[in-house]
């Protein structure tokens, strides 16, 4: 019998809700805005509202829903299924979301950080089926990861464990300021914001710098993004092309250390810069065997995540699905 | 009833090899040389003779032998219960240890690394009883870790994971090349002989530091050890707490890239450097707490460990421990 869960995506902007069947296909999808300006009790009634439009609009009978997995932007404890505060959902402060939901919809209810929860799909039904022991990485405005071990999401004490994102391997580090207050964690090195400020300053610093890059946001070098670079990469640009080299290079270097602590069976890259593709991956992969001591992990896959549109939801459900 | 498992601990130099009790008594001990410099034959000989040693002097029934646990350097396999090929160990390649003595001596035997077996003795008998998730830390010639998770040992796709040391914190570092060939490992920048090497090059370059250091090695930069330091340190010279502090900042700033990876429910720090004590260990923490992402890491115990003498017997003993 098919069954289904119920994928909940919370963003600071949008609400991306959808009905997953345990094959990982998605059936309905409802997407409504967060309003999370307006506080805590408009935007939990907006997330109350697109999961009971989706039942709805959906028509599928609820006895075959199993339940609801939720993804939300992280502190949060997913053990207690508790959201603590986090900086982009305005008044929320230990919210026990995963009660609240339970009791309002009568299902089993989980809660998950958004990395986590994308990492637990690409075990269930991307690129680390068939691993127990997983590494998963997305890499966009921000960098996170997601330790798998033994096929499960691994917690820590806290639920705090998995923020490797946050893992500094330049702590000197003179123009890498994190957004968590530290130095050099490779999130401030090689996300995508921190990458195009590298690129920006280099043009700066070397107004002569020969690249197409100028000419495609007429000279406006704010507009320069990740879209940019990976464009200008395309068509061989070879500033652009050294630009995603370094920072395949850090990333590299930071796996390395990854590896030598916790020596996964495959590490699986997600999120919008590893779109890029090919070019940032071989980068990655000869940094990442440069920089480990683990004898074996050249036989240690790097691959492209597989899902991309709609992570969020697949991975909000994916914590629900039984194996 | 009272058991035993023999713990055999394999070094460069010696062998030390003792009966433990199921408690964590240390009943009776041989040491023997390891003459690793004459071969695999000789070696493996002497580890033998030193297991038939043991039994023989401890005059215990055999059969309330119920193991025995070996720890060796690494690189080795400890699922397989196979030594690779460790740089001190001459000649030996691919030796499956475990095997070996399996059938030489007809019990359950179980091969461990250095660092992993230290770590496994403080969760059964040391500093982390009772805790399930740990991360084990022996700062002495190297810095070994172990990652400690369910209460075991996690080894990773190859049994290569908690290489912790060769996390590197700046890849970038001038004077920190590690023995693995990588930059800024945390064991280039915070070991032993690392830390004596950044005191003597402080001298050599600021030949009026103030400090008794100087007289206590007569003069003779190439005598001073991480003990010397100790010693001045505990006498108040302000030289050696600078070169103290400054480790305890840089262990502190790994040790919160490892807590945003794997939030422990306590680190345990063991190995030669960790006897200089509370002057180290406040310094650690500190710097732990303030390089963390982790809201709650300032509640997790940084703990000296409390197996010292013959740890790598109590260490390889209790890797064959059933709880």
């Amino acid at each position: 019998m098919r069954e289904y869960v119920i994928g909940v995506d919370i963003g600071g902007t949008k609400i991306a809700t959808g009905l997953v069947s345990n094959e990982g296909k998605l059936k309905q999808k409802v997407v409504m805005p967060t309003l999370s300006t307006r506080g805590l009790k408009v935007s939990l009634e907006q997330v109350y509202k697109s999961i009971a439009g989706l039942i709805k609009v959906s028509k599928v009978d609820r006895k075959k829903i199993k339940g609801i997995g939720v993804c939300a932007p992280g502190p949060l404890d997913p053990m207690k299924g508790v959201v603590h505060n986090p900086p982009n959902l305005f008044g929320w402060h230990e919210v026990p979301l995963a009660a609240l939901l339970r009791k309002r919809f009568s299902k089993p209810t989980k809660l998950e950080n958004d990395a986590n929860a994308a990492g637990m799909a690409e075990v269930i039904w991307g690129a680390a089926k068939g691993y127990k022991h997983v590494v998963y990485v997305t890499v966009s405005t921000g960098i996170g990861t997601a330790v798998i071990i033994n096929g499960k999401i691994f917690h820590g004490k806290n639920g705090m464990a998995g923020e490797g994102g946050h893992v500094t391997i330049d702590y000197n580090a003179k123009n890498a300021r994190c957004n968590c207050g530290n130095n050099g964690c490779i999130e401030a090195l090689a996300s995508g914001p921190y990458t195009v400020k590298r690129l920006v300053a280099q043009i700066k610093k070397h107004p002569g710098t020969k690249t197409n890059i100028m000419d495609m946001v007429d000279g406006e070098l704010d507009k320069i993004t990740m879209i940019t670079i990976a464009e200008a990469a395309a068509e061989g640009d070879s500033f652009a092309l050294e630009t995603i080299a370094e920072e395949g290079k850090l990333l590299g270097i930071w796996l390395g250390s990854m590896v030598n602590v916790l020596d996964p069976e495959v590490i699986v890259i997600g999120g919008g810069v590893s779109l890029i593709g090919n070019v940032l991956f071989k980068e990655i992969r000869k940094s990442m065997y440069a920089h480990t001591i683990n004898i074996f992990a050249k036989n240690t896959p790097v691959l492209p995540a597989k899902l991309k549109r709609d992570v969020g939801i697949f991975g909000a459900a994916s914590v629900l699905i039984k194996r």
